[in-house]
């Protein structure tokens, strides 16, 4: 397989949570990642206008804005408001100039998973206009069932392929993470399947730690865990994929390392075990 | 759908953490529990001979010893161990009256998933003459994807399924965990199917709770979490189950918990919540 390629590397702010957006882009393009996917809580300090400029003088390919979804609600004032939000998230993505938006769709511990499922349909439908208008791309993100109860009711590729082929439209398509999907039996099926339907958008790295301590925050980087990463990329590049490889760790016990320090093992860890 | 019937309640001696099998025993049929499931734990301190003898004057139906598996292993050797453990399983299933023994299947780091399935299929056909020389069937628990690095390469009915199409074995079946299945969009296929493939071994209650804590101990009573146990436990039926329910849960709270106290919640989520 291909070895994988710095400039085809991007790394999500959240990765490097100690750091502002400044911070990010300045770390990033000294050691020659090639892009950023950004999370909204980054944008703020600054202000959009001046997050923007940041980004675009940057050089740094935008693959994502992170993150939009939560459609699912029992109350449809509530539905209703994170459409609003959802809007905006697209205004975002379009100003900083990210190719997509990545839904965490959302799930309700009361709502019945078909149910939420066509919430979440209608809630990316009636998105769709502005993606549209403005060009961005809508990416499903399964998740992973451990976070069926409130997170995403959508929690394997199959189920995102299913909203995908329900709303056909060239601006909706999944984000593939090895974190949430690498356990699937379908998952080079999903993939391949992905490619031909031309929703194959993105393709997150980290990795499963063996005794993973925690629901959220205890990722672990490429290498640290069980996931065979190289022969899931081959998956997704054998697909078509030739889009960025973004690197999303969410980890308490990395975001109190030195970030440099931590910066390096990534990219070490980019180059040799992804 | 028909209440639940205490008489088909069966409830997991791991559930009662704290009792030993007498003890077990004793508040069951006090409380018209109708079966036990036995974990491997009570049986070592009184012996089979005694375990089985009490068990038998019990008149308690017992629907599994729990548990075997772990099949998986890079070492042949380990491979050919686990095999040993599991004929000693059949053995005591055999010896106290157990119908099945469940099996967790084991999974390994290092091991690719499609690999340890392969795995799993050839201990489990190397276990079935003495499955079959005692009428003790095995069943296959599918575990939550949560569990895939290291416990189960088994994570979803369909995976099972695919087992036991490979084996076509009377003896051969799956264990439905409501807390392992309860995300997943084709479980009500996959029971649908195990009625017609006379697969559907057991059917397993609990909850999950929405804001779990603890990857291995913190399940919910049933009615505690978010799983709709009612509908999932019509579709078994409708599919043609009619054997116990069996209460399996992990729980370091209700451990702590005055059993007795416990005992009777547990009676009361199962009448009302399952």
């Amino acid at each position: 397989m291909p070895l994988p390629d710095l400039s085809r590397c991007a790394i999500h702010t959240m990765t490097n949570k100690p750091w502002s957006l400044r911070e990010c882009i300045d770390a990033y393009t000294r050691l020659g990642i090639g892009g950023i996917s950004v999370w909204r809580n980054v944008l703020e300090p600054l202000g959009l206008p001046e997050a923007a400029k940041l980004l675009r003088d940057s050089g740094l390919r935008i693959p994502a804005l992170v993150r939009g979804g939560f459609f699912v609600a029992p109350d449809p004032a509530a539905r209703q408001a994170a459409l609003d939000v959802n809007r905006r998230c697209i205004e975002e993505a379009h100003a900083i100039g990210a190719e997509m938006v990545v839904l965490v769709v959302g799930a309700a511990p009361g709502t019945p998973l078909p149910d939420a499922r066509q919430q979440v349909a209608e809630g990316i439908a009636a998105c769709l206009p502005d993606a549209q208008a403005t060009g961005v791309k809508l990416a499903i993100e399964p998740l992973h069932p451990m976070y069926a109860a409130d997170r995403s009711c959508i929690n394997r590729a199959t189920d995102a392929r299913l909203i995908c082929e329900q709303l056909k439209h060239p601006n909706v398509g999944i984000a593939f993470d090895v974190y949430h999907t690498w356990w699937d039996a379908d998952l080079e099926q999903e993939l391949r399947l992905a490619g031909q339907q031309n929703t194959l958008f993105a393709f997150h790295v980290c990795d499963w730690r063996t005794n993973t301590r925690d629901f959220l925050n205890d990722r672990g980087l490429m290498g640290d865990g069980c996931i065979d990463i190289p022969t899931i990329r081959t998956w997704a590049e054998s697909a078509g994929f030739n889009g960025m490889n973004e690197v999303e760790i969410f980890s308490t016990d990395y975001w109190q390392m030195d970030q440099q320090t931590y910066l390096q093992k990534i990219r070490h860890a980019y180059l040799t075990r992804t």
